[in-house]
């Protein structure tokens, strides 16, 4: 660290903006993501006003506070930048007035949640880089900063979590989070790995659900 | 802070202990309303005596917990000072000897809850405050605080949670937060703004359900 | 501390040891016994291969991560150790490729999850005595530790949680929580008393189910 010459210093802090402004956009989006999610379960649900933002809410920032109290980051991220909170009632009055234009609501939640998933791994697997450990234990994070909101959003909606069985959405997070590992042995550039990781989280679960595609069927038929 | 005269020191001093006593009083008495919601419940699953403390015990503490954790103020409060966990252990064993005499069950759960709610939001609140925080996240806090015990308690019974839907839950606790915060821009006392915005919560819900009042309906007859 | 001879200093430090290997030893019993009983959960409900990772990994760390987050032991155990995702994906592919062999899987699983519990009630209760906190608070901890993560193991599989009701579940871990608090008044070994206040957990459940014994009722039959 201190041996940097000038010219190298600036250009790790140039990555370190750099990295700083990717991981920014990267949460603003899933914030923005989950938040109509969340908000379209609520629709669902008839809930009011209140309910509705407050499930919003939750389905944004759970994840990210699962991973923030497991490697005690606190208070949790969104408690110390108000501009999270704002973008995510944002995203859901904007779901209100617009809900009647959301016209496919099952289709629209579906793809909302998967882009959050896809951008909510990324960040959860940068969590774990960030506090030097295991890829193993990043992959577990950006897994659970995925799939943790979605997970409260079902559980305080009275819906099943359908987390697991259905939308192959565990699968989805953990090959995104191998293909990550994978590519940043070689020499591609952080935000090309980033984009391509993320990218196979939402294209896992897309092309799953399309083709009604399973992982190989471990249980034999007598069972 | 140093250049305090003595006697603003005293008064400062003074304002503090009240404020520790306000907040302390309120403290034990959500405390006792939850640990006897909590018992109620868990007489209508007809629990063994363990299982009804625990859900006294979950009930009362959760909020709390949930709010001390997220704001990294650990080991939880509970946890350090063993007088919440013999008046927990006291209210629930209290029901559990006079559940008889607790006739109307129902009317009487509704009460003790609607009571730790109120309460509770205004412990939520206070915590955001000491951290310094948004009043948009102290209003966050205090809503968590005052719902997440009898989130909890509802799960662990096989109950729906009741919040959001049906009994305008996190709406009353949203209404006190905002009169809250609305009213120490004014000169009142801050006891005053307490109690009010503690009986906006209690009133808003009991209101609500007495009267099947909800918020305005966002959707359209055709969805 | 200081006036120590070096003796006894020697003998402390060998004590030291023993202790840690002594929980070292039942922490990873623990961590095997709870990922085959969430592998046995996962299958039940034809979950795919990634699906019964999580769901065994989720069941073992649970109880543990709750406590931690609750003291403020962060980041977490399991992440700084990864030898403790080692055992768990290997107790569950075990348990995937021989679960054929596994012929009674309600049986197993029972005897697997309430050993799961004996055991992770001594670690709880080992955890707040660490932090010297009073007795109820280490056996509140104890069950928490113990039952946590087969809460969060039945909530994830859309199973109704198992705790309290049917199964004796956080009797047993408190009946075991007051014999350790009551042997170790005694001039017991220490490593007696765990053995025998694990065995209480287990031998409570097992014999609970095994004769559908439950505690006194406390409901009268008009109720």
């Amino acid at each position: 660290m201190f041996i940097n010459t000038k010219s190298s210093f600036k250009k790790t802090l140039k990555t370190q903006i750099f990295k700083m402004n990717i991981f920014f956009i990267i949460d603003i989006l899933g914030l923005i993501s989950f938040a109509i999610s969340g908000a379209l379960v609520a629709f669902n649900k008839k809930m009011d006003v209140f309910g509705v933002l407050i499930i919003a809410f939750v389905t944004s920032v759970g994840g990210g506070t699962l991973s923030d109290v497991l490697l005690g980051n606190m208070p949790v991220g969104w408690m110390e930048n108000i501009m999270f909170s704002y973008i995510i009632l944002g995203s859901a009055i904007f779901a209100i007035i617009f809900r009647s234009k959301i016209n496919y609501l099952r289709t629209s939640l579906f793809l909302f949640d998967t882009i959050g998933i896809g951008l909510y791994t990324l960040l959860g697997i940068e969590k774990g880089l960030v506090a030097e450990l295991h890829p193993i234990i990043c992959i577990a994070l950006g897994t659970m900063t995925a799939s943790f909101g979605g997970v409260i959003r079902d559980i305080l909606c009275n819906e099943i979590p359908i987390i697991f069985r259905k939308e192959v959405y565990a699968t989805a997070c953990i090959l995104g989070g191998i293909t990550y590992f994978t590519l940043i042995q070689f020499p591609i550039k952080e935000n090309f790995v980033l984009v391509i990781s993320g990218s196979v989280v939402i294209a896992v679960r897309l092309i799953a659900v399309k083709f009604k595609i399973s992982l190989p069927n471990i249980y034999s038929k007598e069972m």
